[in-house]
């Protein structure tokens, strides 16, 4: 039975991947939860659901708030931050997933918090654990009580059994039993701890701010917000244990080069984060070049489809040499909620969200660049509006290579069979959409945009693309259980 | 630190025994949850601070709510309980401990549900437990991760680490561990569940409503509103599992005569409940006949302190000849909660709840009936509107005996050392709350009103009255291992 | 179309009288509103719905709150009440009639406010304007705007075209243009003013508060909330203007001893009120002793109809020997309040709200004294239950007259023919009740009751009984308009 | 004393200016009012801080609702819009000045309504009457009660004294007697109206929907987004009464060609609008290249600042083939309400709207485009932020003329001596706010962007551009009563 106020998109309307979380946390500096708050405002983009906040406070102990709802609309109160004293604190922001059912809902939200005989522990984790429902029946089996519905629990759990006497050694015991994707920030009550899987498919950095506090963050944006100076990535494999001013570091986790997820430089991460010392505006923009080199087409305007489209759009228009314009505006009063809507509301769609600009449209021969394509179903709502405003001609360029695979590592993806590439051929879905042309960048100009001068390695590729490639760099173990096929060899 | 919005309760201030809980079940019905609201609102005396509902349906699982505030201001709208469908059903009302703390609180409000390896478990307990702190740390030691900071959550653990295969043996299990006062409701997709402890201290009865539905509730008020019939008690000891339109009762815990709390009869049972085939007011009517008869005194008014003096009053008046009268008349707009008030409503004190029936009190000798003195401010309050309003005496007569001794068998009472009686003699209280004269029921008096026609046994107390006497029926051993001092043997 | 929200009282459901209004205001105090939230507080019983203040700051001029719901839940935030600075205030709670629209219902509630050219003036009023539709359809000619559907915002109006310099005599202009009952209470910059029509059907009180503060309030009950002494009531036909801590007399209109409503005695009032010199609590008592003595009947309990009954029940009980129980109990959780209640809710009816003390009513005869009958669908509910619980006989003892006319002058009646009074004999009334016996208190008795000794004076009667005795000391104009029928001449 | 929850905008702080209103109508469709939210949510950009909907049904009489926040968050629910029913309805976007206190707040909101002896009549207004202190004091002083602070309810009480039988003569009667700015949307029981003062300062737009359905936009937008078709632009001077699928045209206030305002196509307008056949977009893109005309500089890149610079550097871009590039991004979660926001909030100020893209940035000569200049703080905080980043050189562009006198015809502007180019000469600004250089296009230019290829007319301008010139088309009555100076004659 879903809860009332369940968001209702009138855009997309589940034809869309979403990143599933963003972590931040924060060490040695005066009510640190006020930094997290602002933080979570600038990953605000990976999760926007629901959010949580754990401060400790030596003479208040642990003490957490959950809230369904934007950050500002929460974490900004002078009132709600005063519960949250301390110099310690992390976060979290989340999608909150369609199966969340009314008794589990807001315990499902993030970070979870563990009472152990050493003292308490808080963990937020961004990513997915791909034996997650196997590790769940084994803990059932043996005595453990769930309270949420979220897989993550599990590390709380795994912890709770672990022999050692120290809670970070706990931590990596239980992270070394589960498999998949996690970027994971952590909190006793004297450390601040910050963990990469093997092959580092999320993102973790580290910053610097005032003269002994150090910061976890999902993304550079995060540092920015609150002043703090970008130290490094935490790398593959790595965990930080960040106490008294020090970081330590170990690679519990092994040593490799890792492979980040590519999907972050298209769409998720913010244009203004720099990952792997490149900005992400940069690599979306490289990526419009490449299409333009790729794909060129005759046309007279190139226009974004706003908002994630937009860096492409402008690289696609510098390549080209045809000029760039917005075409489609966006209404920025649009969230994502709408509580309750009137049936006008549910069948007005799109237009609630974004408005051609007909007299710049008309009569002229239109390439539109967004990010992706997954089920399709918004192309074609978009191709609709811009001919009804007289284009004659519509022309997709799609900064990412065909997403015919889910990916099971943190993004919610539809099934397979919802996937539009993976039911049809880029022809099948240009006529499908029913425009004059459709083009994806190859996944060799993707890795070229994003600095890979060479491309794919097609033995060790650099990335994780199994959304485009479906080669999973983990096997997706529940998944299999559950009859996933995976891609036959060749 | 304190959350904002907790009640500020302009009277009493601390100044009050609470019951802590009150647990209704129902199952057989179609819209059970509906009927367990109503069963709370009849209940809420109990505990107002917060309620929950669990419920079970085949299609849709089990569903919970859990809420701040009166059961009639949120389990009462057809959005909500929309979401609790089922035909089996339970729910908890509590009052809120002043030790929780931020992050636990509404985790706090039960029922409890566990997911074990054959289902799904809902618990909610009236109650105390005496050893729990240390089978929590045990628990913990052993791997269970604590939500809330309620101790009635280690039933739920304690049920994980059964080896039984049946949930119903598990509770069976669990419960065999704890030590102190139960009343139990509990349910599993198929069962409801009712065990009381082996002494009986909190009241548990079974009723029945329709065809082939099952009620269980703290108190028979709660059967009266849903228009269920009353049964029986569940008995001191016994276990009842409730399924298919049967009932099966086993005896897991012993077979005496229980020990019931008298203190239910005294404050905090409904007027209108019926216990051990006695109506409560009548017992209240027979402590103020006792009490006319063991303290009488000169005067021109009985005037009971409202609410919970009124039906002693009237036995006084009845007995005495002393005409009754409402000398003090108490706002019916007054709840216990001020959120954020003003400093002019902090100040304002009793009169927010209470004001004095100044033409007929001026210049009259005044018996005022109560039902207990806890710390004595409150009397203390009372007696100056009287004086105030002008009368000639004051004389108090409470209908209970002295509370010198805390509760820990699930009644909220202040540390021994703030309880006026264990500081002061009969006199000295009269002398400090500053009136004509003060007199408690006798222990013997208390009983022949609840029906024991030749007072309290010595050797083997019909009842639990360790609250008056300092005689614990079970040892309360998180309290002594904290140093409480027991009643020296005489 | 009704706004969401609106109440749904389980008991009642229409059948019963409402006062519409309470007035209150003190000057010469810091943070007047603050004793205004108070006094509005103790007088909620007057008006359950709505409330609104004003206050005036030098500094910062006119301020003014108006909010749906329990004074105590709004006007007691520190927060909200810092908008309202100033030494003079003013404040108005009332009960919100069915035919509030949604544009208009926020803007029904008091005070009323205008801005004049010699500044501003707000205004609360507690009573009915007998001409003020024709009044209204007078002013719209002339050009004026309204902005509620409330006939008390003439008052403003009138003003308004009143060629007086001076807010106070243009506030004498604007009533002697009105017909019909008020209390009213109003300010200007400088001044707190208190005005009672001619017969003074409404109460108005004067106070005292510390060395030059000044109340008024609509019942003795509001100065004591604030630690006020009584002064004296406002006569008949009397304006008091308070200014620099003096108050000034005059009668623009008349000096006759006026007819005030009997039924404040009988109902409206509250019981630690005084009205003219006496207890309200004392003639309910009186009331009491009057129906036993003129209407016996062997019985073994009398129970009050909670809890407006109660007064009378005690009389009753003192008067006849039988013993005087609480039979009924009060759910004191109920408010009159349920939004978007289930439809379980809905049934649940009378239950709700109270229980019967089953073990103390079977078998038993049982007389139960409440304070009216309208409709009388209330009285058959409480009967049923009654019954329901193995009562041997009912008897109803009716506080008050039969109520056969409806109210003009400021409590909300249904219309004549809904009255049960009005169609029924007083046997007839008993058998569709379906009780054993059900006796009224004559009108003479009444008046004995509130100290008028030999009784009704049929020349020229003491009070204000239109309800009882269809005998209207204004003509209603604007319902004769409406087609209403007089009782004939005799 | 203001309100709690007052927004507070972290960027601007009250350094830009605003659009006072928009307003909507629409009948001939069911439903009505679900039109007009969905207008006015396309409108939003005019005013954020209130909204208010009236409609009309025969059968429930008119409707009222009015609420501070977005459209979105209050209009699109079907329990409120279920208290709008009809086919007839008009609205009011709104924004919320400082002047606004507590008691009159949300009676400021329109659609303001008055009830006339031959029916009510709601008018929502857009613009800002030059003269209306002067008839308030007049109207108040005649016996008017004015219920708002705001100066359009002048309009209502205009009517009420109108003797004429008909309310759109009445609304003639009434907008002969203002001065100043007005486009006004009106309704009647059967009647939609619009009307344009004689110089049409603000817009206002006809549309059509359905077979007989007409619809009344302050922009085009508002028609797109419901997908009625633009059919004109009301005329200067012209008033429209449309009933029964007929528009009747009269032109009561003259037939001059207009001065409309030109700051709606620099920047208030949406970019999706179409004014006078002309794209909003189109005209600021061609702002941009005169500018680059006007004040080339040497530089690596071209930024907007977002998000209103953007169409104006593109322009820029493409007219000096310097790179376009969004070197600062704005982060899409903030509003501009924070309420209660804690000190780091408060502190963070532009942090927390804004992002540079510092990879981009660092070591380049970058060109910012912005809409306007008012205060100058907050492009004093841009430009920190810019160099903070590293950037080589700062060069600011201004796509409009230096706003040196303030709006009296519906924009919200500071005092004269608050705006930056009133004190300043564009050097002194560059100096003051600390760039490298400062430009602001032309008056000339800006009228050529506008369509005016011969730019401005000096003897007939085209465009009122008071903001700019000082020179106002209609006299500042109120104003000049209050000291201000006009501009003195050349």
């Amino acid at each position: 039975m879903p809860l009332p106020g369940l968001p209702f998109d009138p855009l997309t309307d589940g034809d869309t991947l979403h990143e599933e979380c963003g972590v931040f946390g924060v060490t040695g500096v005066a009510e640190a939860a006020n930094f997290v708050a602002l933080g979570l405002h600038a990953l605000q983009h990976r999760g926007q659901e629901a959010g949580g906040i754990v401060a400790y406070d030596a003479a208040d102990g642990f003490n957490s708030v959950r809230r369904f709802g934007y950050v500002r609309d929460n974490f900004t109160k002078a009132s709600l931050m005063e519960t949250l004293p301390g110099s310690l604190a992390i976060g979290h922001v989340r999608y909150s997933t369609a199966g969340s059912k009314g008794h589990t809902a807001l315990r499902d939200v993030q970070p979870f918090f563990g009472e152990f005989s050493m003292g308490g522990c808080a963990i937020a984790h961004n990513g997915n654990l791909t034996n997650a429902a196997a590790l769940r029946r084994e803990l059932i089996e043996h005595g453990s009580i769930f309270q949420s519905s979220s897989d993550s629990e599990c590390i709380i759990h795994l912890m709770a059994r672990s022999i050692q006497k120290n809670l970070s050694e706990r931590i990596k015991d239980a992270l070394r039993r589960v498999e998949g994707a996690f970027s994971v920030v952590a909190m006793t009550r004297t450390k601040l701890i910050g963990v990469r899987d093997a092959l580092g498919v999320r993102p973790l950095v580290l910053g610097r701010i005032g003269d002994k506090g150090y910061v976890l963050s999902s993304e550079t944006c995060g540092l920015d917000i609150i002043g703090a100076e970008f130290v490094r990535e935490i790398e593959p494999g790595e965990m930080v244990v960040i106490s008294d001013g020090k970081v330590e570091s170990t690679r519990p986790f092994g040593n490799s080069k890792g492979r980040f997820c590519v999907f972050e430089h298209v769409y998720f991460s913010r244009p203004d984060s720099i990952i792997g010392g490149r900005s992400v505006y940069e690599t979306r923009y490289q990526i419009g070049r490449e299409l333009a080199a790729e794909s060129p087409v005759e046309a007279d305007l190139v226009c974004p489809v706003p908002d994630s489209g937009t860096p492409a759009a402008v690289g696609y228009s510098h390549a080209s040499g045809i000029p760039f314009a917005f075409g489609i505006v966006r209404n920025q009063y649009v969230g994502r909620t709408f509580i309750e809507p009137t049936d006008q509301i549910r069948n007005m769609g799109v237009r609630l969200k974004l408005n051609v600009n007909r007299a710049l449209i008309r009569g002229k021969r239109v390439i539109l660049v967004d990010d992706s394509v997954v089920r399709g179903t918004t192309s074609k709502k978009i191709k609709d509006m811009i001919l009804d405003a007289g284009a004659a001609e519509v022309h997709f360029r799609i900064a990412s290579p065909p997403t015919a695979w889910p990916c099971f590592y943190g993004v919610d993806t539809p099934d397979r069979d919802k996937l539009l590439a993976a039911r049809m051929t880029e022809d099948e879905m240009r006529d499908w959409i029913g425009v004059d042309s459709l083009r994806f960048v190859s996944l060799d100009g993707l890795y070229r945009a994003a600095g890979e001068a060479r491309g794919r390695d097609a033995v060790c590729p650099q990335f994780c693309d199994a959304c485009f490639s479906g080669e999973y760099p983990v096997a997706p173990s529940d998944q299999l259980d559950r009859g996933f096929q995976m891609k036959a060899a060749e």
